[in-house]
């Protein structure tokens, strides 16, 4: 089918400008999951992607109603049952573009500057996703395809896949597939094509403190009662040691321990200190320093702030004693650690610390297990390949500190591997202000799902 | 005098519809001097207390233009020069109304419910200003004056009297006087007159942590960079040790230890533990356990997280490593603190607990000193005499938490004493939502302040 390859790859290579053109369609859709008032928006993004789907000839397309934001699928089952079936992950909701005053653009309006393509959601993941879809385009538009394709695409991922897990339960015989392409990871550097393995878990909390019934004056009552956003602080403090090590009890208890011939891998990982001092512009390095920094995020749990809220806030001064403070903190799990275990880690945590003179409440807002995918099954063996084939070099194999609930579910419910890959990059400031796309390392990253679909097919076939 | 005295209380309580219409005119303007958005409100309460001071007869009537908010000035010298001059002292800035969600009714537009004015404003200070302008009306409309009057209105008082020790001392021979009143104060219950007779000082700061040049996403960096929102609350943690007391190095350096004789004063104060839980509904008093409650705002210095802020704090969740974090904090300082010894005991703190891997900055707002003032003189006999009047029992003394930048600044350039008192209770909810005015407390405090004038011109004519 080498004929069929190069048609395929060829295709893909004239047709670049218009799938630029979806990818900034799709960006302009501001698809944030966490803000109601864009509850409209996500309902166009995903009606916008099911047409997309109908456009290549899919069936049984469909934007499934959940409790949360629509899930959209489809499915190409041309290649007959003798193929393998892949099925297609992904996510079309965005983080929220806040700060909005450190973009130079408007986040919502994508702007391309040279060789990048900035927007919220450039890179994450709408861009991965179009890659993918039209890698997908280029093979059925240009020949008998190797393979079966289903696509389920949420948009729930930023806010923890609240409803995914129930959905693939309710809806298993329809997804059944051999392997899950999730390409919502990303590579080390655009010259290194990377294969995620392992991912970490998260279970993300608000933590309220709450002292005096209204905000007091600073003067008539600061030295009698404990200052809410002060006993805030005193709390987080005492969430890590000084050794950067979590502090919650127990929240160790069910961590694997790092095995040599993994440190040996992650030796090998260019992502040394000075790669994280290059890529975040902090003045030093923080955390455990028994293990290395890839290791760190890689195969330790680690636990975040993620936002602090008290009192008076803006421009000028206010001689205030606030009522009560907030933070949102999360937690970012590994083998073999749970939410709910650690949500528990952390209640046994305020009961313990928490003094008498202030009232606590933690909500825990959402929360997936950690995973751990075989690196020698069909799905990373022919990604595997692909990659090489366009980069011209072996992938590297890591493990990520991110989390993606659905390759959770999809093991236990489908009990199919998962293979991870993604064409973003370290300085795409995904999550952050002026995310990017890097636009070449896209293009490849297109013509390697291209071979992947066909080395995948051929395994099988 | 007696026939005169007796004749403007008499007009005094004739009249308490249009003081209170009055009151409730000055409330309408939102004149909040922290937020730039304001300054043409400021501008309006100027001139509104302009106009009233002309229409009291008043003569060089001028609203002063400062660097800052402007200063109101207007004098009747009236009694002639064998007379005692008091130099009245008010403030018509407001703290800002936030947070706003919490008021049963809108801040700005005052509403009378049973014995109580609701608004921002109606307690402190609008009405104690309104409530000795109307005294003075009271007073020289019905006779003879007894007295000299100077008056001094700032707009900064709640942002730490910027501009007013400057233009004092630009114009001390225009504010010469015997004695300040100063009616800022508030009465430790509605039964019993009270005389300030210590105010704490307050040094104001603006704390940042940055930590990476750009949020991050927790799951791709958690683990090797130190999360700047929680090296923040490690920082304040530090501030206090495990008693309540401040652990700035060398911040009680210059605090004066507490004579036998004040503690004794102290505990006769009916402002116990009891008092302080029903005032503000904390589960617990929290503090340094060697002085009273009352101790511990009246003569002990302490430090307070006015607001923080970084990061994601809006509904939902966003796995984010902010980029930076911010707190407000202020110390109030008792004799002999200063504001600038302060800002450098902060600052040699975070010298030496800042951790390596994030860079700090320091802002100081603002900064004003302590003050104590003697309680023999004129001023507070006059005024002593006057609440027992109407009270029918004799004020208590004491020393209060909050901070008057202007009874250091007359202490300094004018060499005259202060006089503090003021008619708002604990429970009116100054620096909250629902601050209100007791009206009934408000009206006698009126007829304290007709007396309080003419005792002073008794003592000295």
């Amino acid at each position: 089918m080498t004929d069929s390859r190069n048609a395929a790859i060829q295709y893909a290579h004239t047709q670049r400008g218009r799938f630029l053109q979806d990818l900034i369609e799709l960006v302009r859709i501001p698809s944030i999951s966490t803000t109601p008032e864009n509850n409209g928006d996500m309902q166009r993004a995903a009606e916008w992607l099911a047409d997309k789907l109908r456009g290549l000839g899919m069936q049984k397309v469909e934007v499934y109603p959940t409790t949360g934001h629509p899930i959209v699928y489809g499915e190409l089952l041309a290649a007959g049952p003798n193929r393998a079936t892949v099925l297609v992950y992904g996510h079309y909701d965005v983080q929220p573009p806040d700060p909005l005053e450190q973009w130079r653009q408007p986040p919502f309006e994508p702007t391309r500057q040279g060789e990048n393509l900035y927007g919220r959601g450039a890179s994450d993941m709408k861009g991965q996703l179009i890659a993918t879809l039209s890698a997908i385009e280029s093979v059925v538009r240009t020949g008998q395809s190797p393979l079966n394709y289903k696509i389920i695409i949420e948009g729930e991922e930023e806010v923890g896949s609240r409803t995914l897990h129930d959905f693939i339960q309710a809806h298993k015989d329809m997804l059944a597939c051999d392997v899950m392409l999730n390409p919502d990871t990303e590579m080390i550097a655009a010259d290194t094509p990377t294969i995620v393995y392992g991912l970490r878990g998260l279970a993300y909390f608000e933590l309220h403190v709450h002292g005096p019934n209204h905000d007091l004056h600073s003067g008539l009552y600061g030295g009698v009662v404990h200052n809410p956003a002060q006993a805030l602080c005193e709390l987080i403090a005492a969430m890590h040691d000084d050794h950067g090590t979590v502090a919650l009890p127990g929240f160790y208890d069910h961590v694997r321990p790092l095995r040599p011939e993994e440190h040996a891998e992650f030796a090998r990982l260019p992502m040394n200190e000075d790669y994280y001092l290059e890529h975040t512009g902090v003045p030093g390095l923080w955390g455990e320093k028994d293990y290395l920094p890839s290791e760190r995020i890689g195969i330790r749990p680690t636990l975040e702030v993620n936002g602090l809220l008290s009192g008076f806030t803006s421009v000028g001064q206010k001689t205030v004693i606030p009522a009560a403070a907030m933070a949102k903190i999360s937690t970012r799990l590994v083998p073999d650690q749970t939410p709910e275990e650690i949500h528990q880690c952390m209640r046994r945590f305020l009961e313990e610390k928490a003094p008498k003179t202030i009232h606590w409440e933690l909500i825990m807002l959402s929360g997936s297990k950690p995973s751990l995918s075989d690196i020698n099954n069909d799905g990373v063996r022919a990604l595997a390949t692909a990659l090489e084939a366009v980069w011209g070099t072996r992938p590297v194999f890591k493990r990520e500190g991110g989390s993606v609930p659905v390759v959770v579910s999809v093991q236990e419910i489908l009990g199919a591997p998962s293979v991870m890959t993604g064409f973003g990059l370290p300085d795409d400031n995904i999550h952050a202000p002026n995310e990017k796309l890097h636009l070449p390392t896209w293009e490849r990253g297109m013509d390697a799902l291209i071979h992947f679909f066909f080395n995948l097919g051929e395994s099988k076939g």
